[in-house]
């Protein structure tokens, strides 16, 4: 992986900050955008900005094929079965878990079925369940963490008992980088009859995804963080519960048939697709899913992994620096969550804007984690294919400086 | 107002369709894009590409920055009141529609309350309420409309009974451009206790727009359609509305606290905004109104009156020709919905791409507007500011060469 070339690519890395030059470390909360991204979407904009559906001229059928390749390309990306109509765009993560909140569990779910969630879910994959429990009478339990915010196997069995009818669960926790064995949650989830839904916010963006192997059902990520525009994700589902659905919003292109008394649903996947559609948007995101492609998730993974082990080592060093998150870094992904003792996080935060440095700090939508580590924040650096050691070293030198004057 | 200068600012007016240059009147569909908005969307995508919100760096509260500012501009295009959160950004009309009639519709209505549509509504305006009225018992009623799809006074007034809660109705007919006399259905309504949902999607791109002189409790309308990018649009409701309605969507961002056994909202406008927003969108959108308010809105919708009324005396000559929609100029925006004798209207429209024509064929999204006038479809010429009298003078030349041939 040509680190050099790749930094090219993206010119928001060429930036400078407070007079400096930009180190770039909040990509837990977004992503830059390369060239390939600006492009596709400068050129919808510019040369085919027709809507798409139902047009008779070259302008429209252009929007059009590009819409349905982008949606193929995402199915690609994630290993979804060709010809089925498995995914859907949304505006991103949380769209497409409310729509399965909506449409699936709130239809499905009953008094005393259980919904399992863990406490280091992104508010997103919480508070639509807490909707979904209040208005079915269904059950929020929670698989139970280590002290550092790992998932045991032990754990996980004693959780899935026989009333568990859906298991809503990250790939990746947005503070710790943590990745829990989804693979064998998968499997014996679905071995005692629930559905997983699967938070792919953090983890699509910098691994490969496969959701066929996985045997999840549902899959939920956003463009945003993996290089591509904002305002567009994807919700994967398997066809079988997409049929079953109810639609979500409804209107324009969801239909087959309107009458004055009722409507009939198109097929899939435009049953979930009411409206204009962020034509654009989806365009972006497929450019930006062949970038990532091309580069290849797996090195993608393997040099962040690098990062992390770097940064764990050298900011290891730090005696008043307390990291957040599982020691083994095999099982985490490129995320640095860490406090400085007797500072508070935004201090820390504002301080290496000063320095160019941009960090996100707080609780990072994720307050049940906070609670569980006893943090009423944190600050958290988090990486991207972009990123360096030697970013890291300035980084590390920032803080040294900074707890000089804070500490 | 320069048509010239207008047309210079949008590039893909400079495209060729099928090797002739290019006749766009498919603007009911979506607009081409000015200039001031792709600069806008590639100045955020490459310059200042980051999340809002709780950034503690200057990239972030740049984003941030943006994304207010852009809110603000909207709710001047709108003429809603400072300060009062009652802009919020959406996906589209649609989701606006869904939005109200999930978090409103869905908890205010019940068994033998009325909703009052008209059967000349986008389906985005009449699908939602289907699903309201199933889940609440309410019922959905239709102002009767003249044959030529016009509303009197008096069917309003007769409508208007004393069940009524909701009237949902268009500013402006997507397939025949007439725009219903608002101001008095308002006020009537209002008077009786019923709430007014307006949509907006034809009408704000085209119209000067003040909801608080409208005194409406809803206004929805998208982005893309006004210059703007796809993906994004507006909800304007009344605060007391917002502030005793649900979120919709849950998620991050309309939280204020979460604990793993519930949680409590954000303010307005944050509680209808869960999650990441489009916040590209939101500044194109912004960078739209902007150029759409410098230009002047009266001006534009003058010089499309202009346009209709040229094509209405030009192609109106043609005894083959049928036109829809009531026959009084001043209450339509810019759209010729037309039929001709005996030719699908799909064959009008593939033979007007043929000759670098875009329009669009069909139903439009409004089966039960077809039905009333006992039409299968129609094909619409859909004018924006920059439109020109020359340009319907080769539309209606071309209309006679395709007669020739398939008439």
């Amino acid at each position: 992986m040509d680190i050099q070339s790749i930094r090219d690519d993206f010119p928001g890395l060429a930036s400078t900050m407070r007079g400096k030059d930009l180190i770039y470390f909040d990509n837990g909360a977004t992503s830059l955008k390369p060239r390939p991204v600006l492009e596709a979407l400068e050129g919808y904009y510019r040369d085919y900005s027709a809507n798409i559906h139902r047009g008779v001229y070259e302008m429209s059928e252009r929007a059009t094929a590009a819409y349905d390749n982008a949606r193929e390309t995402l199915r690609r990306f994630l290993g979804a079965s060709p010809g089925e109509g498995e995914v859907i765009f949304t505006r991103g993560t949380t769209e497409s878990i409310n729509l399965v909140a909506y449409s699936w569990a709130s239809k499905v779910l009953g008094p005393g079925d259980e919904i399992l969630l863990t406490a280091m879910e992104h508010h997103s994959n919480i508070v639509p369940w807490q909707y979904v429990a209040q208005r079915t009478g269904a059950v929020l339990r929670y698989i139970p963490m280590t002290p550092e915010g790992a998932l045991t196997d032990e754990a996980i069995s004693d959780s899935l008992g026989p009333r568990v009818r859906l298991v809503a669960i990250t790939a990746m926790s947005n503070v710790t980088g943590y990745m829990p064995d989804l693979a064998a949650l998968v499997a014996r989830a679905r071995q005692g009859g629930a559905r997983v839904l699967v938070d792919g916010a953090q983890y699509a963006c910098h691994h490969a995804v496969n959701v066929t192997d996985l045997d999840c059902d549902f899959f939920a990520f956003s463009g945003h963080k993996m290089c591509g525009p904002t305002g567009i994700g994807v919700l994967y589902a398997r066809r079988e519960l997409l049929e079953e659905m109810d639609p979500f919003h409804y209107g324009g292109d969801m239909i087959q048939e309107v009458t004055l008394e009722g409507s009939t649903w198109a097929h899939l996947p435009e049953k979930f697709e009411a409206g204009t559609p962020h034509i654009a948007g989806a365009v972006g995101m497929a450019a930006a899913a062949e970038y990532l492609l091309g580069i290849g998730l797996e090195e993608i993974a393997a040099h962040e992994r690098d990062l992390l082990r770097y940064i764990t080592e050298v900011a290891g060093q730090l005696p008043y620096l307390r990291s957040f998150g599982p020691g083994d870094i095999e099982r985490r992904g490129g995320i640095f969550s860490f406090a400085l003792e007797g500072v508070h996080p935004h201090d820390v935060g504002s301080l290496l804007d000063q320095q160019g440095i941009a960090v996100r700090t707080g609780f990072h939508c994720a307050q049940p984690l906070m609670a569980h580590f006893g943090a009423t924040g944190t600050v958290r650096a988090s990486f991207y294919l972009y990123n360096t050691r030697q970013e890291i070293d300035r980084f590390v030198a920032a803080l040294e400086r900074l707890y000089g004057i804070l500490g």
